[in-house]
């Protein structure tokens, strides 16, 4: 395997979860810190891999009829004000322009922590019948939150990410778009980023401010603790109202639309680190790598080799890969590019040559085969799909055995402290229990799944009669 | 022809362009304005049209070696305040936020006005030996300017685009990047927006803030104003000596990087209403059009009639088509697709199913002409690069016919007042004179185009002895 006196070692995943992640973001050279605490830079590899969901992910919305728009980046105090629950739950978090050049504003702009406020404004203009609707709009753009504790990818306070926002005639119309982006959401994960989820409802205390219902995707990372990673709100005609959105239907009534607001961000980035990580470093699943294949020339000063690498790469079609013709060993190679990840490591010196195969090395289990030149492209389409379905299964195993039930709050606080990862609760669904339990156990109530199981009768905090079962975790 | 009586009339564009103009972005629906002065929303037909942009230009961009990375949207004052004239440059147009959440900040950010800083930045602590250059750096991102006066696509206080910023061990290498980008986006503007342009170098009175040289193309709009369409900066190692970034070369000395910078934004949308559009509406060339062909189908009532039409729709395989099956008349229809400047209309009735053809409408010429059925995606292709090409020529021809030379500055006031246009004249190369012509004509200098003439002996200004001739117009 490769030599790891070659590159700098980075710390146990085992011993230091934190640092590990810290150090294969900077190792893998998927992003580099700023000047401006808490905003990062993207790097080369970083930014591919976002392209490649943002790809993956623009194509299923505009295969479900979304159109793409772009919503200026600055929003007036006064707008952002206009939904009560809205304005509290972001403006104690966004940065506020107050000079344009020299002079002063007459009224202050935030940067967007989120578009809700400017879609509903431009709806309010441009909606008038039945039919206009629905309107289906995402954006793709970088938003502002000044947090106070950031994290490369899993929390910064500039970070990219696509919001739909819809607008439709009927209730009904509305808890579809919602129901309909969760499932994209999830399968893009679980097909894409390897990354199975929980779907379910977050309870009212975790809902997005002004929702009136919101959906999320849960994910559980290796060490046990759970990564948010889409959501997806009904807002019902909450905003519809305070923004004046109404329209005419067919006989001739003025209606409230009902509205939907989604997103997935490059905290998806950290969460695929999380997921499928090890101790030399990214694993990434073959639909969202940059390079899927990495062909590693050996004793490349002999005239037969490099031809016949660059013949293996052009055989390969339409498969993402690269060659390293760089002056550095094997050895350094094989290390480097296990650090970033790269699925398969394609090998092939002279005797290889000599014999017509080469041999591929698959990053995420390690395993080394030898397989003949000719065909090989379909040899590496089947290890590719392999990879990624292996992937999956592994890390649906992972959160399977993560995935516990309690009775007691003594039983969970075990779980969560001990075993760590998911652990089914459940709940009378009082906010009151809800923070009992979020103090005793440090843990925050994930979500009500879809998949309802009846594990007990009686709240796991005061014990009285339970009416749902709640996802709990230590979250990022 | 369409039926003019169903859509809202648009002003002449030879009796007021300005208006016609803004008519044509609202009408087309490219843009609406939003709440924030001299900011626009991208509606969906108008973020489609810089899709394709994007996609065009970004694969040009990849296939010479350049990666997408991504920087923070703000900049401290210190980090902006590095380089001095490009402080000087940007400073007054600046947006400034001073607070985040409910705390001001210890130092006041701005939003990028364009991001050497940051590119600089990054790269004093990343380049170290020549192994590291060249450094292709790319990003697509928004960008705020607060100006005062503001059009749509033309100049708003955000806008998006893309930025290359790029590090070389050596003058020539960067000052070959600065003009494959040049070569790059003059070819992008000619075979894609089928927009002709005249490159060339920047006065120093004209180039950007901080650079050694600007190249620019230069466009010329229907009523006879330029449009600067694309400009690509050598910084030589200015911005390497105030920010140090140094690298080791092969003979272990410590040596500055040389830079470049250049961007296109979505003032080219502008560009391409001002040279195409009509008094119909828009007029797109098919490379960027989001809807190539739009299937009006007639007497739609008619059973044979959409399965027919739906038929077509599937016949054309990767040409972006539509069918429009809404409930209102073919009038409308037509009207309300010239508007958007689709590129082809396919009618299709019953009378034409009985003769197994369909009828074409150019939008560029109006011309119609009848098509077998059998064999219809090969003569929609072929019409669709017949418009592509004859949509650059009528470009072409008018910007020729637009161009003249003058000997004395009397003349030159003439052209640009009454025929408007480009005008050509001899300059001795000092500012004095540059400042002159600009005060007695209330042109700009365009650029000295690589394509160098001798008109005449003198300075247009001032009759001392000519260096260089210029391109002078009024300007966007």
């Amino acid at each position: 395997m490769a030599d790891k006196n070659l590159v700098e070692q980075i710390t146990n995943m085992e011993q230091d979860f934190a640092q590990w992640y810290t150090d294969v973001v900077k190792k893998a050279n998927l992003c580099d810190y700023s000047e401006i605490g808490g905003c990062v830079i993207f790097l080369p590899y970083g930014y591919a891999i976002w392209e490649l969901m943002q790809k993956d992910v623009d194509k299923r919305l505009k295969e479900t009829g979304h159109q793409n728009v772009y919503m200026p980046l600055l929003i007036s105090e006064s707008l952002l004000q206009k939904e009560k629950e809205h304005v509290e739950g972001f403006a104690p978090e966004v940065a506020w322009v107050t000079h344009g050049g020299s002079e002063e504003l007459a009224e202050r702009l935030c940067i967007r922590p989120t578009s809700e406020t400017l879609f509903c404004s431009h709806y309010a203009n441009s909606i008038q019948s039945w039919r206009d609707l629905p309107v289906l709009y995402n954006q793709w753009c970088n938003i502002v939150r000044w947090e106070k504790t950031t994290r490369p990818f899993l929390r910064t306070r500039e970070f990219l990410w696509q919001e739909g926002h819809t607008a439709h005639a009927t209730a009904e119309g509305a808890e579809e778009e919602t129901l309909r982006i969760l499932d994209i959401y999830a399968d893009f994960c679980e097909r894409a980023l390897a990354i199975p989820v929980v779907k379910g409802l977050k309870t009212d205390s975790e809902k997005f401010a002004g929702a009136k219902k919101t959906y999320t995707i849960e994910s559980l990372m290796h060490d046990g603790r759970a990564l948010q990673s889409g959501t997806s709100h009904n807002f019902g005609d909450g905003f519809a109202k305070a923004f004046g959105i109404q329209y005419t239907d067919k006989a001739n009534q003025l209606r409230y639309v009902h509205q939907t607001s989604w997103g997935i961000t490059t905290r998806l980035i950290g969460g695929l680190i999380m997921v499928h990580g090890d101790n030399n470093g990214l694993v990434l699943p073959p639909a969202i790598a940059p390079t899927q294949v990495v062909v590693v020339p050996i004793a490349a000063h002999k005239p037969e080799v490099l031809p016949k690498a660059n013949e293996i790469v052009k055989a390969l079609g339409d498969i993402r890969v690269t060659i390293d013709t760089s002056d550095k060993s094997p050895g350094w190679k094989f290390a480097e590019h296990e650090m970033k990840g790269v699925p398969i490591r394609l090998e092939i010196g002279p005797k290889d040559i000599a014999n017509d195969q080469c041999v591929l090395a698959r990053r995420d289990t390690g395993e080394k085969i030898t397989v003949r030149i000719d065909g090989i492209q379909s040899a590496i389409n089947s290890m590719l799909a392999n990879i990624q379905q292996s992937m999956l299964a592994k890390a649906k195993l992972h959160m399977s055995n993560r995935t516990f039930s309690a009775i007691t709050l003594d039983e969970m606080k075990e779980k969560l402290e001990i075993e760590q990862g998911f652990v089914k609760a459940m709940w009378c669904g009082s906010e009151e229990c809800e923070d009992a339990v979020k103090a005793a156990t440090g843990a925050s109530s994930r979500c009500m799944p879809f998949e309802r199981e009846h594990i007990h009768d009686k709240c796991v905090a005061c014990g009285k009669p339970a009416q749902s079962m709640v996802y709990w975790a230590r979250a990022y």
